[in-house]
């Protein structure tokens, strides 16, 4: 007996998508027990040169009202019509696996939710982490465990163009000139370089982890684009380096804190050896301790394999629902940023530095001072105490008579 | 509802799995959707003082023949009656949850085809890197995937000694008797230290990977007991260290090659960074290239609730049986070590040192000699040309009037 399948999008993943279940055809059948099926594809363009050309239709109606077909995968992309389309299929009892992280980081707890209603699966692995096993080891293999804190370095672009700058010394904007001529950046890169990629990512796993829906939108979310050579030289000085992080973190008063911001990260982290185009996802659980996944977090394969793997889960699965549910909820769950508390490095231009470091010393106590090659002698960096978020903020002000801030950075301990 | 379990075994990980079902029972039943209750312990010994010492038996087949219990965890370790109880009770229709590798690696193929028989499951997340979920991402996430090689850094003890020798230049046996004051090593460290338990574990994810049973007593073991100051010495010269890695690698002739041994690995590679009591595991799969788990590979909290993990999966799966499989073998499989071709550092004691050299480039052509701070002027070391393991000791034969081999190992590329 086959399980019959449907691809909606046959662009780089989708492609990768049919291109995973032929080559793997014997593979698949075999830890399936049952052979897996593309019979329809949908996409608004023509693919006349393809062998499997029969199978292409631009009406979705022809997915949805086949009977036959009991899975189907979401590359589509985009919040409409993928959402419409995702919503119909789980509603006519087919099970849905989507690589589409706008669309799960914006309405994943409605989908899971319709899923559940109609006995059908609802997965998603591929959006986050391209074919590193992340969500799925979160929700399934960490059942038994809570989860406290997720970090991770979710964005490969950022990561390629971060790595430039600390291994090779390269400005922002010719490490993303580089990014875009090898393909790593998209020719307008907004979506990597402010971090809206990593906010999606984050956002999900932070759903599974707190098992409440928490929205890209009420997030707290810097980009690199401020980052200069300056800010790398002194993260040496003290001991690290500046990785682009998406973490979450279960507060002590039920809340949560969930955010995306460059951070110092310790060379003695994990995190601090991830380098390039690669992703690295830390997983904190009460009984686990730290486990970290690691991988490179796009590419067509990868992510295809990812999307591949979840239609041969909701295959087996058949009428049984998976863990995998996150309730909807408002965004009072979330901390506030200027409620957080971290250590910052700060950077100042300071035209009297004996008066801005009397003055921080009388407002946060001991700071510790770094120091670089070729400093200019207006330049003042240092890391803050533990603060929250508004103190930095009034900190700043307060010191501003006595120098300017150039860059105010997150220390993130993992 | 409530899904009636046992625990077999009340020693580390046993107690530390009751603890976890314990605490975690309300987030276990949101899960599950049904309570998970321990309502049998299996173990000899008395525990008069817990609050839940009635739930003990003296007695297995007390648990055999309880027509509630549906999953067993089996924590006793050893292979009997491990291997006997285990065979009994999923011939009975339960489900049995383990983290006993040496049962496992000795007896996995045999397990696994009694459950699918009986419609039940074996699972055994915890035998291999203790709460780092790498099983169950390797045969279900990674569904859609040919994995062609595993290596993995697979015992924390020997990991925390080469970190000690490495990073604070400690002797084997200094190292060795830190880590048995610290608890990590026991008082016979002979398991961990010649390579036993790593043996066990690459031959379990052998298994996975080749879907033929790999045992363990076929594969080539090395531990580390050889390892001295000076190979350290020489594999940071070469810009790597040693590491202690079980590897499985699908061989060109359809042939596996596995083996456990100290290795030359690069500075570059992420296994580099892997230090102290942590493991890591790189699974390089067709589609997903190479991904990475790295965590803690031990502990009582983390392999308890790896454990758990697979209780609930297994209470979850009822009759339905995973694709976690494996076909029984004899070893003509498996690659004999002596055809497997490396990289070698070789190290000798050189009565002629000219004499040595001019013999090695005309039997193995170039050479790329290392060097390090205060070598004794008999001392020559090197890397060789990619050459089969019967070829690397037919040279060392050859050379040996002119000197004497001290140390030999392999270069692998992780």
């Amino acid at each position: 007996m086959k399980i019959q399948a449907a691809v909606m999008g046959h662009g780089v993943v989708g492609s990768g998508v049919v291109e995973v279940i032929l080559n793997n055809a014997s593979n698949i059948a075999k830890k399936l027990g049952k052979e897996l099926d593309v019979k329809k594809i949908l996409d608004l363009r023509d693919f006349d040169n393809l062998a499997y050309k029969d199978r292409f239709t631009k009406d979705f109606n022809d997915i949805l009202q086949d009977n036959e077909i009991k899975v189907v995968a979401e590359v589509m992309g985009g919040i409409h019509p993928a959402f419409e389309f995702t919503k119909a299929l789980l509603e006519s009892g087919k099970s849905v696996v989507s690589s589409n992280k706008a669309l799960v980081a914006a309405k994943g707890a409605e989908l899971l939710k319709t899923a559940r209603e109609h006995h059908v699966n609802y997965f998603f692995e591929a959006s986050v982490g391209g074919g590193i096993p992340v969500i799925h080891p979160m929700y399934d293999c960490l059942a038994a465990n809570e989860i406290t804190e997720i970090a991770g370095i979710l964005n490969g672009t950022t990561n390629f163009i971060l790595t430039q700058m600390i291994k090779e010394n390269t400005s922002f904007a010719d490490a993303l000139a580089m990014a875009q001529k090898l393909g790593y950046a998209e020719r307008d890169p907004r979506a990597d370089v402010e971090g809206e990629d990593a906010a999606r990512k984050i956002c999900i796993m932070a759903s599974i982890a707190s098992g409440k829906h928490v929205y890209p939108e009420y997030i707290s979310n810097e980009g690199i684009t401020n980052l200069t050579l300056t800010d790398v030289a002194y993260a040496e000085n003290w001991g690290g380096v500046i990785k682009l992080i998406g973490y979450y973190k279960r507060a002590e008063n039920g809340k949560s804190e969930c955010m995306v911001c460059p951070a110092f990260i310790s060379d003695d982290s994990q995190l601090a050896h991830v380098n390039d185009v690669f992703n690295a996802i830390l997983v904190r659980g009460n009984a686990t301790g730290d486990v970290l996944f690691y991988g490179k977090g796009a590419g067509k394969l990868p992510t295809a394999s990812a999307v591949v793997s979840d239609m041969i889960d909701a295959a087996a699965m058949e009428d049984n629902c998976s863990f995998l549910y996150w309730e909807d909820s408002d965004h009072n769950e979330l901390l506030a940023a200027d409620e957080a508390k971290h250590e910052y490095y700060m950077l100042f231009d300071a035209a009297n530095t004996d008066k801005l470091m009397e003055k921080t010393k009388e407002l946060l106590g001991n700071v510790k001072v770094l120091s670089r090659e070729n400093q200019p002698k207006n330049e003042v960096a240092f890391i803050t105490p533990l603060i929250a978020g508004k103190d930095a903020a009034n900190f700043v002000a307060s010191v501003e008579p006595a120098g300017t801030l150039l860059n105010k950075i997150r220390v993130l301990e993992y």
